[in-house]
């Protein structure tokens, strides 16, 4: 997330009762995880384990629960909980207040663009010019949308992230993770009807221009869509990946998060995708092969009772 | 389905047009399906290999299609069709009859909730405090939803069961049977975008406290879920089964009917759940195994180029 | 997609600016893909491959972007870019003019039907009598729904196909191939909560009477399915595919395009179907096989460790 205008570090301090060392004169200019932290950026870290990252990341400010050493320019801002900070400073400035109405006033809508009946925009939606966004679909606060982008029919943009900070004490439970992020659609995108767009937790979940969207498929948060990608239908695509330009996910693939998918690499249906693959190739299976590697297992697989009774004398298990 | 006040077992036979016999002074409290019968209830049978169960069960009324012997303290509402007197029961009782508003005004919502633009609250949901209801979701009839609850846009509570009545005269065809069960959300409960969670056919769906859910996920009738669960997307999940505490199912999982997940499992992506799964174990595959035995079975399966080229001399298909 | 009145070839050809060889007296009944085509259709073709199957079809009127020969009694309707032609008719016919309110006063509605609060029933869309539209259902221009149907919340009807052309000019990008199709649903079919199917691109997609669907479902442009079908929760068909009467789907279960699934086939849960399957078998996998041939797969790969310590002497890879 970036903030309007930048902000004073002690102000962020203050809100969330830090103890302010290094850098005290700073501006931040946005909030954000630690792989999309970029320069003046806050990012926080509450586990020793991800210390070190965290303060040599391109992050300026860093709330955390340790005083520890950091390169020059930088500054800590020491509390007890970095997480409950974080979410007091997403509370703070970007607040839950919700438009009462189907568009909100704030939203603003390019010339040529059609908004059907039942259609929810949130406020500070941005919509380009020659756009039809069908029945209701919901396109929530702050989300993006280019020129000559197609919605289809009960789509939701701008859903929060699946993001939970586990806690432990006593028994587990699930902390939900305050979303800042935004969804952002470039230009000649399209979408089927019933998808889901989660935005950021603190970035932007980002669809290029260009790709297209068969019905019911999902987009995590912070995940980026390269251009001219087609996605077949119930696709789902989990959070922090990366889809390069070009590519194909043919019906009900799945792909992991955090990973990465090169430039035009075709994936078979159901094929699930758990480690990044190279762009250029054409995968099928659960987890993916190569497609023509996979496909010689299939016929691996049949000649075992051949192998058996070769071995074994005998057709059925000995 | 409880009856708001208890009914007078022979004011249901009359209903029904059935020979009453046995204990005809009963107070029938509630209808239920044979595995979720509690004393005071009614349930139905129309085929003789489970009379006996069901007239052995629970139920202190039995709809059924014939007069045999029963324990005392029961009766029996003998009619030719049981399904159909079923059915007038529930259309009797649990009438449909929609609300023509947005938000019934016999629904109550608790202080504090948000219920945004176009989304439609039934007849008699009861909403409780501190919830956001998101654009364009739909709860239906009689869903009860905790505090600190949030479903995102999009999302269907209470949809009807997927449970029909096969019949075979002339063709194949199939009967609805109505659903009068509820769907039960506890506290703090959060459900992803464009998720679809059935009512119970006479029980109820429940989900458990703390446990949230990603998008489109499918949650099928009279399904139980535990406490502090995590579903990502795509999971699907068929009727009457159970999902004990503390369960996490990974993307695109789906779980068949009437089966239990022990405590604390861990299934990962795509995989399918057929049978029933111990706690505090993970799992891969469709259908699954224990995924470490599964990830072997990869291997294995990647040596039998091998083994033929031992057996059979040479690399190719002899 | 059929005209409201026959039309002049030398109407359409005005139109796209074609030159008209061979019978310019005819008129033109609708238009089609080159698999749907009847007699006294207009369809196109663009691609050598392909002329001669074009030419050869029950179309009577061929948009083309060559000369060549063709049966007595047809026309070619020559133009440089005849997707583009198509396109142009199309919109000319079948223009999109969307509806701004909830319920279209174009739309006709069945004694008995009840529509929700939130549904949006869009242009010259036909439901019969005895229907239930539950609410935020979408049901798009031109679709026509029969008796006694019930359409549960958030369900798309008449969403666009996923059909586009690929160009290639400097980088790979798609057009959308405008959908002028319609979604037929006839007597007694009942559709699940956030389901999704789309209208045919020229033909029409197809439900047949008494098929049920839970939710989830996704059904491709132009695909035709019988009658009493079963589809469980989060079934994915894709476009132009034929699945036969007394069909049973399980959840999760994958269909690929333009195929054709038997009568009375029954597919397990997660399974791929990527070719046409004979009717009246039992199938699971991925891609499916006959189910009991898949299963003793199971057992065979189990058996692989007791090959290798045979073989190899060791249960360890050598």
């Amino acid at each position: 997330m970036r903030f309007d205008n930048p902000v004073p570090v002690t102000t962020i301090a203050q809100l969330i009762g830090a103890e302010l060392i290094g850098n005290i004169d700073g501006y931040v200019t946005g909030i954000n995880e630690l792989h999309k932290v970029e320069f003046g950026d806050l990012a926080f870290v509450d586990h020793p384990k991800y210390y070190s990252t965290c303060i040599n990341s391109a992050a300026t400010f860093i709330i955390i629960n340790t005083k520890t050493c950091f390169p020059e320019g930088k500054a800590l801002l020491v509390v007890d909980d970095p997480f409950e900070a974080y979410q007091k400073i997403v509370s703070f400035y970007r607040p839950f207040t919700p438009s009462l109405k189907m568009i909100s006033e704030s939203a603003s809508i390019g010339a040529g663009s059609v908004i059907m009946p039942g259609a929810y925009i949130g406020n500070h939606v941005s919509i380009g010019s020659n756009c039809i966004v069908h029945p209701n679909v919901t396109i929530l606060d702050h989300c993006i949308i280019g020129d000559h982008v197609i919605i289809q029919a009960g789509s939701v943009i701008g859903s929060d992230a699946f993001y939970y900070n586990k806690k432990t004490n006593r028994e587990i439970h699930y902390k939900k993770m305050a979303s800042c992020g935004r969804v952002l659609i470039e230009n000649a995108v399209e979408i089927g009807a019933n998808c889901t767009i989660d935005r950021g937790v603190s970035h932007d979940t980002i669809i290029g221009a260009g790709t297209k969207m068969d019905n019911l498929v999902h987009i995590g948060h912070d995940t980026v869509i390269g251009k001219n990608c087609l996605f077949a239908g119930q696709v789902g695509i989990a959070g922090a990946t990366t889809i390069e330009d070009n590519v194909i996910l043919w019906g009900q693939v799945g792909v992991s998060k955090t990973l990465t998918i090169g430039k035009g690499a075709v994936v078979y249906a159901q094929s699930g995708v758990k480690d990044s693959i190279e762009g250029g190739k054409v995968y099928f299976g659960s987890p993916v092969e190569e497609a023509r590697e996979k496909m010689k297992e299939f016929v691996w697989i049949k000649r075992i009772p051949q192998l058996w009774e070769k071995v074994m004398g005998s057709k059925d298990k000995g």
